[in-house]
């Protein structure tokens, strides 16, 4: 693999530098492809980490930028408010679930879920009857902050800095037959009094291996969180915007958390922004002639105009275009051709949840640090796919804009990459 | 006030809103100015929050957005690389003090002092001789993450969530005459042999009240944590950029942190982005065959391109323009001004360091809830003015294209309103 003559200063995310020396430029993006520095097309099966949705520059959002830059850049967003920030409010709250009636915003993942605990430590704070504690869902991720890295599964990706991070309870994930166990151990929790939050990823969770269960059991969740007190926080941080087969994960039940993390598809992958949303009782709780009781968070970039206008954007394309029926169609095209997996005795679970496709290659060790997966990172970006196995965890999550020939090159690439890293059953 | 006549369901930062019901829309920002929903021109005094640094909406960035997001949205920053995150990265490498050899992006400030503190654990970590300790200033701010309040001031701002924050060894702000108590205080918490991390606003304490100290006492600071294996943390998120004087405040004396924090003005204020920088002992003590030791860390948006061509754009300006002459007019002017309010007793500890002018007013209670913080803001917005004191310090970070006719605004709006708000010695 060639690279930089110069050897480059970038510190890669998640990138163990000594074993991949070189990187390839991309010098451009289009559609569902990322064109590299030799000219070369490649398919992005994994929509550049889950935040390219429609399509990779989709024009509306490249113009929303283009025509927002010509009149703003950062504004003070303490004292002021502007229309992107205000439209894109008044979308979100049309789109979210009933009951979400306030919008505060922030730049990443991991900090929409720092609010979300924030607000939640907040509303019983203010109440009177403070809560500290946090219910996570065994093998979730939430970003990797030290308040989101605490939320998380805890292992090789934070050993190192296991000393700052706070406890939580954690529910088993609800292996199948065993859901009645995840619903005893929340309601266990619950039941002490003193849980101010569940935090989950609802449906799938991604980084932890896109782990699948069902919607009904979001509902089991919410009730017991309902009975007992606990906000609910929906982590959607992944599963949002079509991924999942309906714009929100919550959206395949009747699921009204108190507390929605929303980032990546905001823009359509274009910019960062990031928002959480609340119920008018968790903000009523901030609210008070005590500026004690103010919600005191901020980042430098809160509600940057431009990335405000191209999630305005964003929403005009849901609004405008079929995408409802593009991600039904992804799911379909995904469905037929797992058909033909399921029965290849080199894969175990495959799995799928809308648009996101799954599965475990037999016979190699499982979590993060399996030894197959830079193997098969390898395979893949040889035949011109970026696909980035969690382990033995290979999976796509396309852009909508995917046709069934772009599918069809990375279904056959994974089963020929079952063959070439040599694990059979 | 007016406002919005349906009621916005957008939550603002650092916003009690129960006394601020609603907000003027900005419709544009324009040099040193925002322009309202009315067609009123606010002065900009405190720069949006400390991001804008040369102007708002400086053309060539402005451009360089415009350009970037014709070829550009989000690209993975695992396996591949781009053009505006290497240069931006190279450009970072040449401009800030020797020893600094690697580049890690995120989106906030907040963000790029958690990677700071990850970097420090996990170098102690991954070197078989782990530290977790982290000392941090008296009155310091470094964000409102999780992670970040932990090694920020304890106190309102963070009550609600103390139960999650991790601990750390606080040193005194070094008052005048105090100095070798603070440094005295340093040296006995290193000495223990477990400090990874000396975390610090260097030369100005920014949300702590425009604290200043003086530049030697890094030196001593750095001379300490040397001498027992700490390593030193410049968070220059708000110093950065011109603010103090110099391009960082590291420049205003023979410092070379081993990792530094960067944000806000990176763009110049257009998008969110942030870097941390850091030794090549930090990058190489995760250099490994072993994956266990890879630095854990990814946003949804690393290294967004368009984020970074604004960057790269902004270092152009630096290059180009004679910003460094223009900081030092602002300074100069600042300068002029600020003779007047030392004689006068309505003001205490009148003070300046670079760009950035403070004071406090006399004869008010101390503490970022002072009950004339709030009569202060309304008096400056009534004049058409943005300035937002914290508690009873009022201070000015203009941009730097700001005239010597828009501070004599700003200036005599301050003395009229110490006589307004009726704070008399």
């Amino acid at each position: 693999m060639t690279g930089n003559p110069i050897r480059s200063p970038i510190w890669h995310p998640f990138t163990q530098h000594k074993l991949e020396p070189a990187f390839k430029k991309i010098v451009a993006t289009d559609g569902a492809y990322l064109i590299d520095e030799d000219g070369r097309s490649i398919l992005d099966a994994i929509s550049s980490w889950w935040v390219v949705t429609h399509r990779h520059r989709h024009p509306a959002i490249t113009n929303a930028i283009q025509l927002a830059a010509e009149r703003f850049d950062q504004v003070i967003f303490a004292e002021y408010t502007h229309d992107p920030a205000e439209e894109l409010a008044r979308g979100l709250i049309d789109l979210t679930p009933p009951g979400l009636a306030h919008v505060f915003y922030s730049d990443s993942g991991s900090t929409s879920v720092e609010v979300a605990l924030k607000m939640a430590l907040g509303f019983f704070h203010n109440n009177g009857a403070p809560r500290s504690r946090v219910v996570v869902m065994q093998h979730g991720y939430h970003g990797d902050t030290i308040g989101t890295m605490s939320a998380g599964e805890r292992g090789v990706f934070n050993a190192a800095y296991a000393p700052l991070l706070f406890d939580v309870d954690t529910i088993p994930f609800p292996e199948p037959g065993h859901e009645q166990e995840t619903l005893d151990a929340l309601e266990q929790f619950c039941r002490s009094g003193d849980v101010a939050a569940l935090v989950i990823e609802p449906l799938v969770l991604g980084a932890g291996g896109m782990k699948i269960y069902p919607a009904q059991l979001l509902v089991e969740f919410q009730r017991i969180t309902r009975r007992f007190g606990t906000l609910f926080v929906a982590d959607e941080v992944m599963t949002a915007w079509g991924r999942t087969g309906t714009l929100l994960a919550c959206d395949q039940c009747d699921l009204s958390p108190d507390i929605l993390c929303l980032s990546k598809g905001i823009t359509g992958g274009a910019l960062p922004l990031a928002v959480t949303l609340c119920t008018a009782e968790i903000f009523d709780a901030h609210l008070s002639e005590e500026r004690r009781r103010t919600f005191f968070h901020s980042s430098s970039y809160t509600a940057n105009p431009i990335a405000c206008a191209a999630a305005v954007a964003n929403l005009d394309v849901w609004r405008a275009e079929p995408v409802e029926e593009r991600v039904r169609a992804v799911a379909a095209m995904h469905r037929d051709r797992l058909v033909r997996l399921q029965s290849n005795p080199r894969f175990r679970n495959v799995r799928q949840q809308g648009t996101i496709a799954a599965l475990d290659l037999a016979g190699s060790s499982d979590g993060y640090l399996s030894e197959v997966g830079p193997r098969l990172r390898a395979f893949f970006r040889q035949r011109g796919i970026l696909i980035r196995p969690l382990g033995n965890v290979i999976y796509l999550m396309p852009p909508y804009c995917v046709t069934e020939e772009d599918l069809d090159l990375a279904y056959d690439a994974i089963e020929e990459a079952a063959d070439f890293v040599g694990n059979t059953v």
